[in-house]
């Protein structure tokens, strides 16, 4: 017997009693909630649909991770601190097995980082997951996409292309060589950069997450700051895979264009970089330079030895 | 050329600089927002999708309306002041014709509600739309759905069952008489009873929003309560169109089983009941006394002679 779609919520998504600023959690018309004083409400909503932005069968304890990974990553790109999720969730069938390794996912992520759901909506349709993300900062001291200036330097946290090369392997575009199971992982489970966005308050001017590639993303940051930036493309980390996939293909274009990754890509300016780098020695993920920003508006690519590189493809865009 | 997504957010969905407390609106990783001290944030998030809340080729400004109205009908029933939407929009395609009127529909009920719009995502997939809601209440002062007790009073605001009866038309399962339009105005741009929950507070004892049937949403709060009910179905208000329909089918069941009306149903003291009368004759809408919570577990319906009402359905479940 199926169950109803309020005992889905009560069996899969009740969260245990948690935060104390969870005043009245999921069960009743609104969650009530208690932001502390001095501190903006920091929010974000990220749909992930079938077909679009996961494949048909994907594990669901992945899909979990990663519905509030993405939330989380938008604020962690704010310097904010996570506090609770919304969940609305929309579903073909009502399949216990899936419910729980969904469950098990979200919930997994949502404790490690602190995070109590306090709210979810589960109706029937096309598979698909939105979550809303709310955390908070001080308002002076979050992290923007306008703040950057001409002479700041550019870093991005982990290392980029990793999870796009894993989706081109899972698409049967790209052969991959033994020991690949970390890029799956990152394009499955990426890990949102929350405690390396907290640090980097009051230090960077402008942050953004990277979701649709670096060029797309860092691209809003200069449209947003009306400046331009060169990045310089052989500094940009890669992870072993796709250093091995650059060396096999040339194709340079990747750790620029892909998405997923969910690394962090900000400014600095140029009379902190050694505060930066202190800082960023103490990342696991590591935080490494790739660029500066510029007056001249557009993004140039160019190599280590000063030629320019021309850049294929803006970033993922479901529209484009 | 279609819209990048991008373009899309700002040209359809970028609400006019607006309310104070957003700090951020849309445009960047998150939105920043300051709640007012002294109060909780309420939030709800609601999702519908076609096939399954609406019909394929339903009027997109109908649409935009009512996926904001379900979500500011949950604030009503915590009586709480709407304050910010976020939007979660999937798409097969980009047709900037359905945009603009599914656009109109919800910014003409976030204008008259005095929402703003801060955030959103718009992605490709089968049609459907999420709308989280948020707004203030003074926690002491929400209207919670477990605080009704036995020997209270049972309201409602507004009319029974004519969102179902419009509903039932539009499937071709019962041949509608002259003047429907109204019915089916109930269906697609319901009201949701904002002013009526913030009037309310501090006077009804428990409070729910009747979307899935008021036997359904009513059964929420007994459960909630750990009471019982008898309802009085010869109370429950009907618009014209209904009473035609039970005159012509006999079908008492509808008022109590059919969703969507989105009125208000609450509980109230005995000894408040000349109190929230008056002030229900101050609703345009108006405010009707149904039944009384009891102590026996329950729900039981009534006709006027005293003679039982067996229920045929426990409202509407997605999953059941």
């Amino acid at each position: 017997m199926p169950l109803s779609e309020f005992e889905l919520i009560r069996r899969f998504f009740s969260p245990p009693a948690g935060r104390a600023d969870v005043l009245l959690g999921v069960g009743d018309d609104c969650a009530l909630l208690a932001a502390p004083a001095g501190y903006a409400l920091a929010v974000s909503i990220d749909t992930l649909v079938e077909g679009t932005h996961f494949l048909r069968g994907v594990d669901p304890e992945s899909l979990g991770h990663k519905a509030l990974a993405v939330s989380l990553s938008d604020l962690a790109a704010m310097g904010a601190q996570p506090a609770w999720a919304t969940l609305a969730l929309t579903l073909p069938d009502s399949d216990d097995l899936w419910l729980e390794a969904f469950s098990r996912g979200f919930s997994g992520l949502a404790s490690a980082q602190g995070v109590e759901l306090v709210g979810g909506d589960i109706t029937r349709g096309p598979r698909s997951v939105s979550v809303q993300a709310h955390g908070f900062v001080k308002p002076e001291r979050a992290l923007r996409r306008r703040g950057a200036s001409p002479g700041e330097l550019i870093y991005v946290t982990g290392t980029l292309g990793e999870a796009g090369l894993a989706l081109l392997a899972l698409q049967g575009l790209y052969v991959p060589p033994e020991g690949f199971s970390q890029a799956i992982q990152r394009l499955e489970r990426p890990r949102p950069r929350v405690a390396e966005g907290l640090a980097l308050c009051g230090l960077a001017t402008a942050a953004i997450d990277i979701s649709d590639g670096l060029a797309a993303d860092l691209g809003h940051i200069l449209e947003a700051s009306d400046v331009g930036a060169t990045v310089c493309v052989e500094q940009i980390p890669l992870a072993r895979s796709v250093r091995t996939y650059l060396r096999e293909t040339g194709d340079r274009n990747l750790p620029l264009s892909a998405g997923d990754d969910y690394e962090l890509c900000i400014t600095v300016p140029a009379d902190r970089q050694s505060e930066v780098e202190r800082l960023g020695s103490t990342f696991d993920c590591g935080l490494t330079w790739i660029g500066a920003i510029e007056t001249q508006r557009g993004l140039r690519c160019r190599l280590d030895d000063g030629q320019p590189m021309e850049l294929r493809s803006g970033g993922f865009d479901h529209f484009g």
